[in-house]
């Protein structure tokens, strides 16, 4: 009876995703127990389409910002490198008291990086962490374990909590043969495993994936074939996130006599951290410094290393593919390898840029053809593998779109997780977690896209981006009217400004109707005298104007009517 | 010698594609020999990424309308009822002298109801053909024969010309087992075969993919399958001009013992026309007459076939799943099935409007899962054995992106015909056709893009898009500033109107220094009285304020000064 009690009367620990539910990218979750919070990931997330304008969509952090709750933040932990874990650092760090954070060398690095693009940051108090680091963060113990993706210096986090054990995989996958890293240390996650799993929250990307992902032993050996038959030029195009698919091509082109060179601003970048860190290895001379040096060296002696397999417009290979770019262009034989997936959503722009290179007689390589490609999340075999390694009593699906939630929810009840025991929740639900019991709690925290544009964060909302999208549509229509307040009259023809809407030169006959008509709206809500009731007078001159202009060409431009009394 | 000096003289029949080669849709080509034309097709295709509010993009026929050279057109003829085929009759027909239609009953039936929904169009000239049908058109006979497609009545065509034989697959796939149309006529294929291809135009949708399309049989199985173990709703969303799909849901309901109700504008017209015309089969009360009736039976008794499967914003299946339809809502256990392809570019639509129906408990089949849909285009086993039926001398990949044309090409290589006789080309190319000789000419025809916007066709052009992807992503400023013009000074505080760009009423501090600026640079400009260099005067405030706001924003709305001197 006594532990029961006590259980009744022990606090619960809250999880509460910020981000990265139901979405990819955006990844942010708070642990919270009475008055510490643990803060793990801070990533953002690419606009989805119908948000123009936006560059980064980030976590909301009205929970931490409201009554100053941030002061109870004891550290943020880091997982891994990629912006969808780090990208919200510089937008939100300062606003919430800057507070300690422990990351790997190689993520420390990128966020340090990425601090210097963006203006007015705090210095930042970074703890470097690694494979077997454990820290005290209040009541939180965290320890740090290596995990393979696609980058190095990747951490899953084991963290001790008074309501038992949480295992965070970060972003995972199983490879016994990795490049550039260590293989899965399978000993060390058997060994937390055993120390026994309250909660396990683990990757979802790969969920909906049948089987095990392909090992980069595998990518490895199809790049390697290609490299060997190739004569001409070879440019590879992937993510410069992919930090081990850079260093197998570099090493693949050392071998095969070609020297590397970089096209694409944060490839360099990243090179550039990963070298400084001793985190990829080039021989001296290998990575040429200038694109334009590869006009030095044979065709058969030149890699080209670029961004934009995406079909970015304004990416180095666009570029080079557009014949833009500076010194690169395409020559005939050139063999391009998409060594990257397509984005959903990239899949037209994509398309265009290899109709582009065909034209070009460029050679194409890409996944759809041959395994050049693995993505860096464990497929249904290897989440399965992970669960009956961690055997947790709950599951907590994160990182993925809600169907992918759901199919890695699904493996749970496949390896025998009870299904009350499996959490599919929302960003900004809050699970309740004691040793025994866990449920989703009534209330929720504000968990909305905050929107960042230009040096704006959250200051773009519905109205403004509605407003773009009616702009995008049907351009814009500026009606200037200036009106004698003693008689009411409309002196001189109105203004007309228009922009996005038709091509004015050649449609003189509407907007000469178009002036007649705004002359008629405003002389017939004046009477003869003074503007009494602007907003009325505006409405109708807008309205009017609007049905007149949908008639005549079913098109619904943004009308403004700017209206002067003198 | 004289056979020579003949051919010499002889002259060349131009093959002209106007559209549908390097992009899917859009398909229109011309035959043009001496003083006559021959159409084929007269498609449009949907808007690219950066074109907001175009609604179509349709084939530029200035080549037709110059000098009235479409009085030299001897008839349209159509291959098949889809948009990318027929979509452009309405915005061409009426521009090209109305000429005389040759099409299908499907066929033309499909193109007068449309005709109907687009204002002031001339009455067509259609002549049935079918089947078996041979025209004189000037010097090109044709004949028409059936190709299995997804729709009905859909027709390749052979056509003897003063060069020799055209052969024209259209859309097409092989199948020996297809519902609710004949099985492929490979006889018939092989008699055309045998009186000697001079031309072949070949459909190159699907050359990139390997092997042989699904047979309709296969997913008529596994559609089966569904509704077999289903207990609850059937939810059957898929293209309206899938016809002989439409028909399997219809038949598979029936044998289930469900009635069926249809949500989506195109589709309801196209089980109207198809049933009319005696190509769609449904027994008597199988087709609800409203969506709401399927409230008056058993969930276990409805099928609910619907359009959407793409995730548009507007379609029934989405005001369903965001319940904003009128009678219908997603409940839990309700199946959905996806009897789709996803469109390149609708991934992320299609991704979001699963979440949401699972986030409703639904249940969710789609193509990824198991063969329940299939394309309608031969893949590249299917496109061999065509080419070795025809044996044609030359050889011209149609209907596909350019990376789909080169596939093709490439398959005709392996079944033989000279590399030099296959015709890979753009847009607005000419062919120059002689029964032993064909070049592609060194002159072009007009065939960029033509935009239709409402009521207004090719009046968008590249301004106009131009302006709406500047509104689109920062909006507009407009300021407006009266001057006297005898002090040259700003009368009252300049306003400022403001759409898309930052959320104006919390940005009071700004508009406050922005309001100083225009005035600064005004009264900079004027000196002290008249406004004399206007442009000048505009361009100042154009560009102080610009840079500006972007100092302060990083965003570049688009800066409107309106001065009016008073």
């Amino acid at each position: 009876m006594e532990t029961i009690k006590t259980k009744q009367t022990e606090p619960y620990l809250k999880v509460i995703p910020l981000g990265g539910l139901g979405e990819v990218g955006r990844n942010m979750t708070l642990l919270e127990y009475k008055d510490s919070i643990l803060v793990i990931d801070m990533g953002f997330r690419m606009p989805e389409e119908g948000m123009p304008g936006i560059d980064y969509i980030i976590p909301n952090i009205a929970y931490l910002t409201k009554n100053k709750k941030y002061k109870n933040i004891v550290g943020v932990v880091f997982t891994h490198g990629h912006y969808d874990h780090i990208g919200g650092v510089p937008y939100i760090m300062g606003r919430i008291g800057n507070p300690p954070i422990y990351a790997s060398p190689l993520t420390r690095g990128i966020i340090l990086k990425r601090q210097e693009e963006i203006p007015m940051q705090p210095k930042l108090k970074i703890t470097e962490v690694k494979d077997g680091s454990k820290i005290n963060l209040g009541p939180f113990k965290v320890e740090f374990f290596r995990q393979t993706h696609t980058i190095p210096d990747n951490l899953g986090l084991f963290i001790e909590t008074p309501v038992g054990n949480i295992l965070h995989t970060s972003d995972f996958k199983f490879d016994k043969y990795p490049v550039n890293e260590e293989p899965t240390d399978f000993a060390k996650l058997k060994t937390l495993g055993s120390r026994g799993i309250t909660l396990l929250m683990s990757d979802s990307t790969g969920a909906e994936q049948e089987g095990h992902s392909l090992s980069e032993r595998e990518i490895n050996k199809n790049l390697g074939e290609i490299f060997k038959k190739t004569k001409g030029r070879i440019i590879v195009a992937t993510f410069s996130s992919l930090i081990n698919r850079l260093q197998q091509i570099i090493t693949l082109s050392e071998k095969h006599g070609r020297k590397v060179a970089i096209v694409g601003h944060s490839m360099k970048t990243n090179v550039w951290i990963t070298k400084e860190l001793g985190l990829l290895k080039a021989k001296k001379g290998t990575i040429l410094k200038r694109p334009s040096d590869v006009n030095n060296y044979k065709d058969e002696e030149v890699t080209i290393m670029c961004t934009g397999a995406q079909g970015e417009e304004t990416s180095g290979l666009m570029k080079i593919v557009l014949k833009e770019h500076p010194t690169v262009s395409i020559k005939k034989g050139d063999t391009m390898v998409f060594s990257s997936s397509v984005i959903p959503g990239n899949e037209r722009a994509v398309q265009s840029l290899k109709d582009d290179l065909l034209r070009q007689d460029a050679i194409i390589y890409h996944y759809g053809m041959m395994d050049i490609h693995a993505g860096g999340h464990a497929k249904q075999e290897e989440l399965k593998e992970m669960m009956q390694i961690m055997r947790p009593k709950f599951f907590m699906p994160v990182h993925g779109q809600y169907s992918m939630l759901v199919a890695n929810a699904r493996l749970a009840e496949e390896c025998n997780i009870k299904k009350e025991n499996v959490l599919v929740i929302d960003n900004g639900n809050i699970i309740n977690l004691q040793k025994d019991k866990a449920y989703i709690d009534t209330k929720e925290v504000p968990a909305n896209y905050v929107m960042v544009d230009g040096l704006g964060i959250g200051d773009v909302g519905e109205v403004v981006l509605r407003d773009r999208q009616v702009l995008a549509e049907d351009g814009i229509f500026v009606v200037i009217a200036i009106v004698n307040k003693k008689t009411g009259k409309v002196q001189t023809s109105p203004d007309i400004i228009s922009r996005g809407f038709v091509y004015l030169k050649e449609s003189q006959d509407l907007l000469k109707e178009t002036r007649r008509r705004v002359v008629m709206a405003i002389e017939g809500a004046t009477g003869s005298g003074k503007i009494v009731n602007w907003t009325y007078m505006k409405d109708k001159v807008r309205d009017d104007i609007g049905d007149f202009l949908f008639k005549k060409t079913e098109r619904r431009p943004m009308v403004l009517p700017v209206i002067i009394e003198v």
